[in-house]
């Protein structure tokens, strides 16, 4: 049996293009961080909006100045170097996929690390909960909605939910867990009828793949991750690096201290 | 503008026969408890059944000793007289309500004081939701259902539950408030689907009013303090005294003293 590698160690692979994939079940116990990188110009409007957008955009770390490549809360960490991959968006538009930020670093490029679904996944799957996507192997569903987030300057955009299929007392309970951990999403914002949150079709989601959803099971969503990405998307930055989707930060900070209680 | 009565002002005039009707919306802000009183022999049976049914039977106080009609964690009380209404069963059949017990009070008899929905719905509406039993100035419905109590020498049934509709984000916010008072039945057991917990037809409650119930929102179960009423129908001790629905034991507990956090 292997011991799972620290974080730390973790990272100094990523950091060596020793380890380029997703870091789904890496560092268990430890908390992993979606990434949005933004110019000086647009950080503030964004930190705006996920102040006024805790639950699809809950900020765990900023950093200390504009060029800053390092996350002191979060361990030590380079950012220009410890994601395994990143996505480039130019003016609101993928352009491709990084595994090293070195060479276009900028010195006002501002780092924001936020909260992630894993956090609360390991949290429920602890209680003894089946996580749909995790039991099923595949990406969690995601899907666009008709809830608006609240806008700052120019990033606006419907909030993008996560599912999983859970029955009633399961629902119950999941979000009596998940209202322990605000920092990474927090309680669910729906269950039941998807279509009252402007979802067409349950089975054909916007990202990610499909579950199963049991004739005894409800789905609940929880606001996701994906919402800053949209957010970009509209607002449209001449420059804006994301992770890429699964491929995390990965931080010293332990899933249990983001617990408010 | 009058002045709400304190509890023990509320009490002296039940003791005095001056208030004999129910005590919804009297003494806000402090918990009223249903009632229970057993011989002795019983006592001990139904104590274990509330301990393993903490959700349905969720036990506030018990008498120190048998025939002691004091309940000193709750105020100054005198359990003979302090309820408006009672009911007594004989057998488990319900024989006939009284205002007072002092004629039959027997020093083998046990009280037993249970947490009541009061409580949690007065935390809904100070958090601004709706609590449709409440606003449509009804009767909460209840529903015998098919999830079993964990039995207690005689004592056995299945859960009764009550229910208010809401939309789901309400029914989310209901489950974060509803947990902190664990000992006014706590966290809703079930929400949506009816029948998967043996309610044939929503709108035909076994005990109080249906209520209405919009195309947006969702059926929202909690334990209800019926429950223990059904399992002393099954035991059929040889006399039995509870309160009269609504009628409650105004207590000196606040309501916010009962919250775990």
């Amino acid at each position: 049996m292997h011991a799972s590698p620290t974080p730390a160690a973790l990272r100094q692979r990523i950091r060596a293009g020793e380890h380029t994939g997703n870091t789904s079940g890496c560092a268990p116990g430890f908390v992993q961080c979606n990434i949005v990188i933004l110019p000086e110009a647009w950080a503030n409007d964004f930190l705006r909006f996920c102040q006024a957008n805790p639950k699809p955009c809950p900020l765990i770390a900023v950093a200390a100045a504009p060029g800053d490549p390092a996350l002191p809360p979060l361990g030590d960490i380079d950012i220009r170097t410890d994601v395994p991959r990143y996505r480039l968006f130019r003016n609101g538009v993928f352009e491709t996929e990084l595994g090293d930020l070195s060479v276009l670093w900028q010195p006002d490029l501002v780092t924001f690390a936020l909260g992630c679904s894993f956090s609360f996944e390991e949290a429920l799957i602890a209680d003894g909960l089946d996580v749909r996507n995790v039991s099923e192997g595949v990406n969690v569903p995601m899907y666009r909605t008709n809830l608006p987030c609240t806008a700052a300057g120019p990033f606006a955009g419907n909030m993008v939910v996560s599912m999983r299929p859970m029955r009633a007392a399961d629902a119950i309970r999941a979000v009596q867990i998940c209202t322990r951990f605000p920092s990474v999403h927090g309680a669910p914002v729906h269950l039941g009828d998807p279509a009252l949150i402007g979802i067409a079709d349950i089975n054909r989601p916007d990202y990610g793949d499909p579950v199963t959803i049991a004739a005894d099971e409800l789905p609940v969503f929880w606001a996701c991750g994906v919402t800053p990405q949209v957010a970009l998307e509209q607002a449209k930055p001449p420059l804006a690096i994301t992770h890429s989707p699964g491929c995390m930060l990965v931080t010293d900070l332990r899933n249990s201290q983001l617990a408010v209680l």
